[in-house]
């Protein structure tokens, strides 16, 4: 039995090359993961989460009994919760070109013994699952259960059903999309262009220095404003001042929202390594899961088999529910079970971390409509 | 009669001090200011005509027939125009705090005689339309035909009603709000973030130095998002890549609208000050047109002689619709005639400068209306 109160991050490494979509090869990956609840006999209990954009393979529970916070889907995965871990096998591994364990630009290069830095390879969301399906075919698991993620979770989500059809059962997509919006990229770009416009980013190159933490924190803040909503910024803070009753007047923070963003940007850059930053935001604006073909319904036709429940949430202005009924609508006339639903919530985008409590009913639901008695 | 291909800016200096609400004073101020038609023998046909953020005072015409591009809202101002010159007195000023001509942070401190830099006082919007006020009195004009403006000169636009209220005809204010929302302030305020934590920011004392370009084109990225509608980039840019028939896989840019948005931070940097940018943007931020009262109602009431035609844009997710309702909705119990418009726009914020075919239909029958025969 699992116990949450001691849950333990597992690193894996495989010496065997990983060939990336841009013809570039790693010539070995480690992987960060973290497993909940027990994997049954014949190994058909197994549930795949992915993390979003900077998250890690601490899902659920504590290191220790006195982390002051659990996983960050802790509320989703235990026993009794959504992914209940008396019934499944949970697993959940940090994304190569991250920063949490896994293989990315903070890795020792074996070819040079260095830190890779700016060496690291661009990878996909395609080689993002690519690595995990090692750890998969590792543990023996011929086809998971489920897959399920937010976000860039979503993606890698899709994905996985996508290039693996015959290993996925149930497939879970929230607040995703099936390709990056304009707008998307836009955001992406303009926090790149600040973490490489900070004079510490070096190309790159910054480990034996200070790294390019203004500009990273800049592109954090930028990215914040976007998971929250326009109303969760009006409840949360309103115009309301920071310290003083009145206006400063001069080039300090004046208002809450200000202090927030910036205490955001300031514990950001203290967590996430800025080269990541760059290869994983580079990843969510590569995504389009209609290429090859241009074909959004081609391209998923091979995932007919998987039932399908498809999350979005109404507040959600990055990856609004336009976004979500695009996939479901491609879905329609191949497959044979999709559920779509729209999540109210004023939290915007990251509702997908906040509303566990909805995500509990849609989730628990569709899951025990396909469990096995 | 004004000849649109040769529009003059002129400068007019105030030796008279202007208090500010800060506390602090501006010994003297200058102003950049342009007109088109003609002041009536009773004075009583001048429009005031206020510019957006980073604006300035041309709005229309041309310095030279060499001109490339005319003034800013040039298909609006003219003869048989929507504020037609055949008629109207146009008049355009260039903002204090700005950097187009009137006092600003480059300009010269008489108390010093040097630039301003990090000692020029935070204005406000009701700073800015003061000064403006001094532009009016001196013409000799006791009461305005019209105010009108678009975002900041929507701002400016009520604030002018509210301060002058016995000076203000008609009130136009085009996809502005009566206060600057959460959201807005956050923008604005990693805008600068990203221009303070550039090394040459140099607290605001840069003239003798490079100035702090990169974080002021990433400001000027955000922001310029902030100002197109999901739909307009998804419509002007898409996908599409830059130059190659493939992605890069590298730190370049890959998609057409990551380069817009470069090309936009470059050309603003150069027509640009940052230290302006710090001004205008605070005093967005600290816009409310409830205060000190918190009655938005109450505050505008002393503005109920004055005809309102509030416009705001279909797609602007920066000043939504319900921000112009909120307006409307405020001046409903108390006002005479109010007319209130959503117009039709996939271009976002920035419709009013852009749809001036539908702009010239709704301001054109609202002038007409109130046009002394």
């Amino acid at each position: 039995m699992t116990d949450f109160n001691h849950i333990e991050t597992k690193y894996i490494t495989f010496d065997k090359p990983l060939p990336l979509e841009s013809g570039a090869v790693l010539p070995e990956i480690t992987l960060a993961y973290e497993t909940y609840g027990e994997l049954n006999e014949d190994k058909s209990n197994a549930i795949l989460v992915f993390h979003a954009l900077t998250g890690d393979a601490h899902a659920a529970g504590r290191h220790t009994p006195e982390d002051r916070k659990p996983g960050w889907w802790d509320p989703m995965i235990g026993p009794g919760k959504a992914f209940d871990t008396d019934k499944y096998f949970v697993i959940c591994a940090n994304t190569i070109g991250g920063c949490m364990g896994s293989t990315g630009p903070v890795s020792i290069n074996p070819k040079t013994g260095k830190r890779y830095g700016s060496d690291f390879p661009i990878v996909t969301i395609g080689d993002m699952v690519a690595a995990q399906k090692m750890l998969i075919d590792h543990m023996g698991i011929g086809k998971l259960f489920c897959v399920v993620g937010g976000s860039m979770g979503g993606m890698m989500t899709l994905q996985w059903a996508k290039s693996y059809p015959e290993r996925t059962g149930l497939v879970i997509p929230i607040a995703t999309t099936a390709h990056m919006s304009a707008q998307g990229i836009a955001f992406d770009a303009v926090g790149r262009t600040a973490v490489m416009s900070d004079p510490n980013w070096n190309n790159g190159d910054y480990y034996d220095g200070e790294g390019p933490e203004n500009g990273l924190a800049v592109a954090r803040m930028i990215a914040h404003i976007t998971y929250m909503s326009k109303e969760s910024m009006r409840q949360k803070f309103g115009r309301r001042l920071q310290n003083s009753s009145s206006l400063r007047y001069d080039h300090e923070n004046d208002f809450r929202v200000e202090n927030y963003l910036e205490y955001q940007g300031g514990i950001f850059v203290k967590r996430f390594d800025a080269n990541s930053y760059i290869c994983v935001t580079k990843a969510l604006d590569y995504f389009d899961l209609a290429q090859p073909s241009g074909d959004l319904r081609k391209e998923l036709a091979p995932t007919k088999d998987s039932p399908f429940l498809i999350i979005s949430i109404s507040s959600d202005w990055l990856c609004p529910t336009e976004m979500s009924k695009e996939i479901a609508s491609a879905l329609r006339r191949t497959h044979l079970y999709i559920s779509y639903a729209e999540m109210d919530s004023d939290y915007g985008h990251d509702a997908f971390l906040v509303e566990t409590d909805s995500l509990t009913n849609l989730i628990g639901n569709f899951l025990s409509m396909f469990e096995k008695k």
